[in-house]
Formats: C-alpha cells, structure tokens, sequence
C-alpha cells in the first residue's frame, strides 16, 4: 500500500501527478497545517520534517526528486532506459531541485510570506527566477518536454513551480511573456487529465493559511524576524 | 575522452573528487574567472551558463548531480545496484541538491558577497543551513555513510559543501561542534587519497577572486545592487 504524505505545494502536487499518471492508488495523509510533520513518528520517516513522503511498505522516500526517480524506476515510465537519455531527464531533474525551485522559494518567502520588507532581496530571487525562465524558454526550443520528445519526471518536477509563475500573484514580477515556448509547454502539460487531477491532491488550503503552509512545507526558513 | 569545465567550487569540486575516485583521465578547463562560461560556445553546451559541465565525447551534461549520476551509471561504481539502495543514494543526493547546495550558497552569498550587509538575511540562512547541518548529523548516526555502509555520490555531492563549515570563515556561524557523527563523517571522506587529490583539481583561486568566482559559478544572483 502506497502512503503519501503531503500538502498542496509545488514540490507536494510533483508526487500526487505522477502517482495519477502511473494509474497508481494510494492514501493521502495531509498534515502540515497540524504540524503532524513534526511529530516524532514523521521525524523518524523523515530528520528532516518535510513534505512530501512517499512510503510504500517498508520502502520510505522523502525529497520530491528521488521519489519521482522511485516511482519511475519501480514502474518504468516516465523515465527512458537508455543512459544517454535518463541523464537528459535527471540534467533537467536537478536544474528544477537545485535552481527553480529553491529560488523560486526564496521569491515567495521574501516577496510573500515575509511581506517584501526587504525588496532588494526580493528583486534578487526575481531577476534569478526570471533568468531561469528564460533558460527554460531556450531549453525547450524545438522540444515538446524537457528531455526531448518524451514526457518525463523531469516534466512533472518543473510543473508545479512553473504553474507558479501563471497563477500567483508574483507572477506579475515574472516575464513569462517572453517565454513562448515554456508558456506552450505550461498549457501542454496543464491540459492532460492526471496533471489536473493531480492538481487537486490533496485539497488546496484556505488561501490566508496557504503561504504559511509553504513556508513550513518547503523553504525552513521560518519567520523573518524570531 | 573526457572534458570537465569546471571551477574550484563546491559543485565543481564534487565532479574531480569522482573522477580521481573512478580513476578516470581528463581534461580540465578553468574558465569562470575570465568568464569563457558565458562564451555562446559554452553557453550551447549549457544554456544556464553554470559549472560544472562535463563532455564525454559527443554526450554533454550539466548539473552536478546528474554528472554524478551518470558517470556512476556508466561506470557502475558508487551507486546500488538494488532500487532500494539507489534510492536512499538519490534521496540524499537531492538533499544535496535542494537543501544544503542552495542554503549555504545564500549564506555565502549573504554574509560574504554582500557584506552582511542585511544581517537579517545571513542569519535566516545560517539558521537554515545549521538545522540542515543537524539533520546531516541525525542521518550519520550509526552510518560511515550517507546512504549506509558504502561511499557513494551522495558523500561526494555533500562532501565539498560541507566542507565549507569547517573550513570557511562563515563557518563561525554553524553549529559543527554539536554534530559529532558529521564531523567523523567529514573526517573519515577527507582522508581518501582520491578526496584528496579531487580538492586540487582546478587550482584553488586568489582569496581576493574566490568569492566573486563562487557567485558567478554558483548562485547566479549577480552583485547585490545593480
């Protein structure tokens, strides 16, 4: 039996789209807003008390990333067999890990949750964010998805944080633009069925708790001023 | 043959640790500190413009996590072979990648590119970068390894950042002396004659060029105010 223990954040809904792609079932555990992530049976699963988890029996899987790669791997899909090309894909896993998300991160945490009180840290994590943007723009040039022809994890890791860019109100700080073809990509990827099914678990928070659910579920960051 | 763009930076210093580990030939080129990394030759090669990079032939890879990930899968070394292992190797890998990478990279950029000049945004990711440091600590416990009883790319990708705790001046800001199972972790890598000699290769910077080099190569954040 597969258990997921999440909340509806970027790297939270990577996990619900590919277990809705795989045709997987699997039961929702929704906590953060309680804090059970920080009880001592979750830290035990995971030292470092964050969303999302994946547990699948005996096998437990923390860091949105590696559960993607497990997932795939165990079902062989959304990841192609040829090392050339499953490189491709984690290339493209880690630029959304290491650079989208955690500056994307920061942008909602500064510009958000922490009330642009210092915009020119703010204005940092945005020119960043943007010129990320614009990379991915260039990256999928002449490419339905991220590693090429194939939709892939890497496809289901950037989804999530890119939708940011089109639905939250930072947004407006962002050139999506002038990003032709991740704007293409964005609604190729929105339009399929499990991503929007997906997108739905676990049930979106009321939108005063929501950024106070992201700050504790992603970034670690906490309160700017404790 | 094998070409590594690299600088002598934590993400670029993970790739010669694997490959004098692998025991592997190769070229290095160097070029950060007179920005070749921005030339359009390169910028073909990586569209994100960052070290490392590696050119195997006609296979080109960025992103330190998936140049690790592929050369421990062509040369089936450094990573299990079972999925559960490979798993918890990638599960810490993301870690890496997403947590610690990120985090001290803003503590570095804060409280050392910048000046401390916000003191409030140093101590945030000091803060976050100590509770990681913890957590790292918790993980070792009982474990000469990241992912158990073999050294794997997951030491390696964690090996040059945390480094950075003992041995950078920031370092005064972290909690190290309270993570005794890392310290003998940090201790035990430190001693592998590969470790070693990966630390050498490129040549260290000017003190005076390090920091700039750094930025450029890791964070992408550019000068505090421009």
């Amino acid at each position: 039996m597969l258990d997921l223990y999440t909340d509806a954040t970027p790297n939270g809904l990577k996990i619900s789209i590919a277990l809705e792609e795989l045709g997987l079932t699997y039961n929702v555990h929704k906590g953060l807003n309680n804090e059970a992530n920080v009880s001592p049976e979750y830290t035990v699963m995971n030292p470092n008390q964050k969303i999302p988890l994946l547990k699948d029996d005996d096998i437990i899987v923390s860091e949105s990333g590696a559960i993607l790669y497990y997932l795939a791997n165990k079902h062989n899909a959304l990841l192609p067999t040829s090392l050339t090309q499953r490189t491709k894909v984690m290339e493209m896993l880690m630029l959304q890990m290491s650079g989208l998300g955690p500056n994307f991160g920061q942008l909602l945490v500064w510009g958000g949750a922490w009330n642009n009180e210092y915009p020119v840290a703010t204005q940092r994590y945005a020119k960043e964010v943007n010129r990320l943007l614009k990379v991915l723009n260039t990256l999928l040039k002449g490419n339905d998805y991220f590693a090429g022809e194939e939709y892939s994890i890497a496809d289901i890791a950037f989804f999530p944080w890119v939708r940011m860019a089109y639905i939250h109100p930072i947004g407006e700080m962002l050139a999506t633009n002038e990003c032709k073809n991740l704007t293409a990509w964005y609604e190729r990827i929105g339009q399929r069925d499990t991503v929007k099914q997906g997108l739905l678990i676990p049930e979106a928070n009321p939108p005063e708790e929501q950024m106070k659910i992201f700050v504790n579920a992603v970034v670690g960051l906490g309160h700017l001023h404790d």
